[in-house]
């Protein structure tokens, strides 16, 4: 029995290892068109502002040590060019044949950009831009793209001296319908010097450096040619099991779609963590088992200037356009005691009228949001009501938290709206 | 009519606020036996450590500044010598009488050690101690009792130069049946000069300075007298809206018990996040609302020597007590990606092999620990499965979180030993 992964980035890797474990029988082969496997992409914006001495350090494996410790071997500048499933066969971009028994395609996604474009997306991408920085002195530096990438990226630049500029079409930053959280990450890259040109629609401004975060779509042209079918997303579309339609074939990671659990709609949310989750699951469903992936609630976390901005389900726009009826506050608190270093910290809660039901939130501050948002993230997979959530019972020391947790002062607020 | 509340510090100005706030029509009179009210009795170990300045800043509300924000009269000084319930009637130390229609006992908790013991527990005992410290050089400190006060006392002392013995007649600290946890603790105490004496049964060593931190006992005389039922737990019985067997009479807070939400079974848990939350449901339903208090799932967390340490729900010796049938693991990861200042976290989970279900867990380390612990209680209070658990989406970004959050890792070890 012979299992082909195509891709040896997050979800292909977590795929194969995993297979590999359940079913040491196996042979496991990961295919990967690129040079390096197994590097953290999320981990570019902090070697390009300096937090990260050097590339090597994002990369987790060689193939020579993913051999050594998951016994599966990864061969790199393999690129697939065609899947003949009725036969289980591969052909490669030499026009070399490969045999499978099962196949998990992970071939991630692209850079949304021009080719001529400098994205900030592959490990290559990052390391080209990384060794300009180190050549170049810094001058004037153009982002296009308000998503976290390039919300990281123009702070990344900023840090290394470079006056920036960060451009995006649409009048929200992150993406996010919500012009309260705009304007306070408007003030945030305002005071670090970032200057902002949002609901920009005329040609991009000239600009020694121009790097390109207009977003990513799924690699999903090799699927399709083979017959796999993509959802309404764009992305290929998967059971919980992470079966495409063609038995036998699974996909994982940045190329497949996923359900949101707040909304039950498909949802291409393609993020690191995510990919691991859904590579884990096909491998080990691969390997004959029958583990499902339940779908994401859509939290992210990204570093805007210093301050943590985290999201999680929906905005009160979303949920208005998902057929919610949302009521929604927005509170300063603080992260700690206060006589302990306390910081501000803004908690933006969202829930539905009719039914109490959480349906999303944010946290802005520089202490403790990653473990904040975390609990809404729990609570909207769990189903949780405004009274649910109000009843958490959240720990309490100064070094860690004030006495009654921003979160739980957001839910009182938000309880008298319902 | 008129609403008094025994008791001005956490629960009891809480209660008295929230009445008020809900029926400004309604008088509302805070008596406190001390002299200070609203202090955070939790910050007095790190005013000793020396990280909060002076314990004015422990000091939230003045009853001046009470009055002025929240119109709510507290008298300090006056001690509720007597409740005569079939009259409505108080009647203080002094001999003073003073009706009430609604009554809310917070009257907290004390120290369990003999009269000539120094405690840590009000903030006239931690003010008189810290002027200790200013005074007397560094010597020889004995801490009596490894709970998580004696744990923070430790700390602070060993902080200020003191040679500090910690004692205890329990083998375990913190008393968790948790060998394991005992054991990291006691590498973490001893790595900072705490020497320690458990499961020691003789007399207490002589040392210039005893510091007794061997537990409280609830407030209960005054209510027992006026005819206030205790629960098992030896505090004051309450219902989910936090009345007492006598109609018109409320309790809250560190003289109260509740219920805790994974055995179901009563708790007396006094923590003042707790008695926060208890007292805004007692004034609530003080003031004609019908709000109630769910219970805890036990969380807390203590800082030992600079390392968190956060537990929540049971451990697998408490779980097999209630009846559960418990399966166990304790793995170690990193609280961030290992390239971006990654430092080493251990997660504990409990979960119970017939249903599945968590029961508990605990987090140690440097950073994240009270975000990691707030998302174990969430899922204790959801009664999630461990396979529930494997599928929250946590948020991933390199300065917040590995891409496999180390409470992942953890149930993905537990869900094997299911």
């Amino acid at each position: 029995m012979r299992l082909v992964v195509i891709g040896g980035v997050a979800a292909g890797l977590s795929a194969a290892a995993r297979a590999k474990r359940l079913d040491p029988s196996m042979e496991v082969l990961v295919l990967e068109k690129g040079e390096h496997i197994s590097y953290s992409a999320c981990g570019l914006p902090y070697l390009l502002e300096g937090q990260v001495r050097d590339w090597l350090q994002l990369v987790g494996f060689t193939p020579e040590r993913f051999l050594l410790e998951k016994n599966v071997s990864v061969r790199g500048g393999a690129e697939v060019a065609a899947i003949a499933h009725s036969r289980r066969q591969l052909t490669l971009l030499s026009g070399e044949k490969l045999h499978y028994d099962k196949l998990v395609i992970a071939t991630g996604a692209r850079a949304r950009c021009p080719d001529t474009c400098l994205p900030l997306h592959t490990l290559a991408d990052g390391v080209r831009l990384w060794e300009h920085l180190r050549e170049a002195p810094p001058s004037r530096a153009l982002v296009i793209g308000a998503g976290y990438i390039g919300l990281e990226l123009a702070g990344a630049l900023r840090a290394r001296g470079w006056r920036v500029t960060l451009v995006d079409r649409n009048e929200h930053l992150l993406h996010r319908e919500d012009p309260e959280l705009t304007a306070i990450l408007r003030r945030q890259l305002e005071r670090h010097g970032v200057e902002l040109m949002l609901a920009y629609d005329g040609p991009a401004p000239e600009a020694p450096l121009t790097v390109h975060a207009t977003g990513l779509q799924p690699n999903t042209l090799l699927a399709e040619s083979a017959g796999v079918e993509l959802g309404h997303t764009g992305a290929i579309r998967v059971t919980e099991h992470m079966e495409t339609n063609l038995p036998g074939i699974f996909a994982a990671g940045d190329c497949a779609e996923t359900v949101h659990r707040v909304t039950g709609a498909p949802v291409w949310l393609p993020l690191g963590t995510t990919a691991n989750k859904m590579g884990r699951i096909a491998g080990a469903n691969a390997a004959g088992r029958r583990e499902r992936f339940p779908g994401v609630v859509g939290a992210s976390i990204v570093r805007v200037c210093g301050l943590g901005v985290a999201l999680s389900g929906l905005s009160a726009a979303h949920a208005r356009k998902a057929g919610f009826n949302p009521a929604a506050v927005r509170i300063r608190s603080r992260d700690r005691a206060s006589y302990f270093r306390g910081r501000p910290v803004t908690v933006e809660l969202v829930a539905d009228k009719s039914t109490g039901r959480l349906l999303g939130g944010s946290v802005l501050g520089e202490y403790g949001v990653e473990g904040r948002v975390n609990v809404i993230s729990t609570a909207l997979q769990a189903r949780m009501t405004v009274e649910d959530f109000l009843g958490l019972d959240l720990v309490y020391a100064p070094p860690y938290a004030p006495v009654m947790d921003s979160l739980l002062v957001a839910a009182q607020q938000l309880a008298k709206e319902l």
